[in-house]
């Protein structure tokens, strides 16, 4: 095979591109022997009606799926009480946080995020060679409104902010969010991925500001993960250029089917918010007396400071051990923090059995 | 709502995004009563024994989709007989091809197509404000190689062709192709969506041109255009790069699922692909004995020249009154066409017998 050509195709590519390495292929999956806890999924199945819809799905497998996901977008505009131009559909919220990037940054341009955040974006970020402002969390209860407009972000092309946020769980309230919103005439991003396992939602300031694009995900609160559904919420002019953008066909007929079907049912997912939010208090309390902190968390998980003596990858690899998986996290700031999801009851007995066992073999000393 | 912020946040859009026009939604689907043949599904059933994997995937679908969709690359490799790390899974073949203008366009740049083509390439090329040239075919069997490379195509960043080719059904024999990967240190992009319904196909030219990139599709041959999975093969180096600047989780657990089964019981479509090449054979002399000239194809498709007298839109609109829907195109060389997809024999029975009666009606006078 002729290198030139190698050479010459590779040499081809966009800068960005070129100067990639090729990363080595993902991880399978770890085997089912494992309590997963590490990437906050839902471990309940489809509720039976959804399942219906789902299977029925499955004979129509070879149509191509329906033009701009219309018939879903005008179920998420249902659901949620606002118009179908409003709703963009996609093969998760993840593709549709790419569809922004690709559509306002150009090279060197410059995103502010709030820190810490979803780490993903530093990926995006540099597939866009744009430069990602990571602004320190001003505290639990409130935004650093000033630094995130101001300063190093006064010419960032947007904002972007989750709330609840991931991975600390913490939840701003709307009136924050707000004041922003006034303050700024550039884009905020609100990825609401965990809001159905907070106390409120942003969906009423849509009306009122243009400049707020609301993400949301079936993959968290209504079990989805592996289907592949996120919304974004915004103005229909915004709205629409996103759509134009959008790889034609990007949903398939199942991730379709499975979506209208969640947000037509959406009560029947009321016993599974209220198990994960009496799991993540009781878990969170068991860990506060082995010595753990626990950030209060308004999302489907928990972020807690180990006790002092090790740091999270240790208790992560000391976990895994144990066959319990929770995420640790390479920033500074969260050296000494685990995130652990909060699973079935089973899962989370399985969790804190480990962690007791583990914790009786070190020495506690708070945190 | 302050116009002013919705203003500044569409002027902070990149210019391709802020100047496209906010297109109207996609119509919805047809109903069930039309017989459709403009799309060039396949429109069997998934044989049992691949539906039982996509029904077993449907229990994991609260667990994320497999990284970097590994098992499916492998069982792709497995079954096109080369490495995983020379191939790519796509959200469809479309996703890929999407990627193949992101990672090497810059706007401005140029990229050399075979006409006519997929016009989806159109919409791609404006979305990278790239200038697609279209290259008149040269004939039937034979590709118009100095004008792919020479010309206003020299300093095209890559070449587009479909063998079979869309919508012609045209089949160019793999030596020029050859001839065109030799003289070429450009990468030549090989769209084999439908190159299981005919005689021969690139697959061995992949070990010897680093040049050379394929996509294939399950959407045509193995009746799954509603699930969305397509491949790229090529040079591990490339391969990685896609792989690299591709959207995580781009693929859902019943896409993935699916693909795996249907790559390992590929003999299971022997049948289906026998019946369509008989249905081709007897669409085809059914309408030559109309008064329509039909190009012969090698694809699961039929583009057939209308009589004299009307032209394609004419016909398609004629066809769609009695319930059958085909395509037809806004290009000057194919006015005088209308492309239809082979279903089952009932579809293709009530095709021509549609077209008898419409025939029946107008003068015949050739084409």
């Amino acid at each position: 095979m002729s290198d030139e050509k190698l050479q010459n195709v590779l040499s081809s590519l966009t800068p960005v591109a070129r100067q990639l390495d090729v990363l080595p292929s993902g991880r399978p999956a770890p085997d089912a022997s494992y309590v997963k806890l590490d990437t906050n999924e839902n471990p309940f199945p489809l509720p039976p009606i959804v399942m219906q819809g789902a299977r029925a799905a499955l004979e129509r497998q070879y149509l191509y799926p329906e033009n701009d996901n219309i018939s879903l977008r005008e179920a998420a505009a249902r659901a949620y009480g606002i118009a179908t131009d409003q709703v963009i559909a996609g093969n998760g919220s993840s593709e549709l946080l790419g569809l922004i990037y690709r559509a306002f940054l150009t090279p060197g341009d410059r995103v502010a995020m709030l820190s810490p955040g979803f780490s993903f974006n530093r990926k995006l970020a540099m597939l866009h060679a744009a430069q990602l402002l990571e602004i320190d969390s001003a505290g639990p209860d409130s935004l650093p409104i000033e630094e995130l407009l101001s300063g190093p972000a006064t010419d960032a092309k947007f904002v972007l902010l989750a709330n609840p946020n991931n991975p600390t769980g913490v939840f701003v309230p709307l009136a924050d969010i707000e004041r922003l919103l006034v303050r700024s005439d550039r884009l905020i991003v609100l990825d609401e991925a965990y809001v159905d396992f907070a106390p409120d939602n942003g969906l009423r300031l849509l009306s009122r500001y243009a400049n707020l694009l609301i993400l949301r995900t079936l993959s968290k609160s209504y079990a989805a993960a592996g289907i592949r559904v996120g919304f974004g919420f915004g103005h229909p002019a915004l709205i629409g250029r996103l759509r134009n953008i959008q790889n034609v066909f990007n949903m398939n007929v199942i991730g379709q089917a499975i979506g209208i079907s969640i947000l037509s049912h959406l009560a029947a997912y009321n016993d599974n918010h209220r198990h994960i939010r009496d799991e993540r208090q009781r878990v969170a309390a068991e860990l506060s007396r082995i010595g753990f902190c626990v950030t209060p968390s308004h999302a489907n998980f928990v972020l807690a400071h180990v006790p002092v003596g090790q740091d999270g990858r240790w208790w992560q690899a000391a976990l895994a051990e144990e066959k319990v998986l929770v995420a640790s996290f390479p920033d500074e700031s969260l050296e000494s923090c685990i995130r652990i999801s909060i699973g079935t009851k089973d899962q989370m007995d399985a969790f804190l059995a480990a962690t007791n066992a583990i914790s009786a073999r070190t020495t506690r000393r708070g945190c």
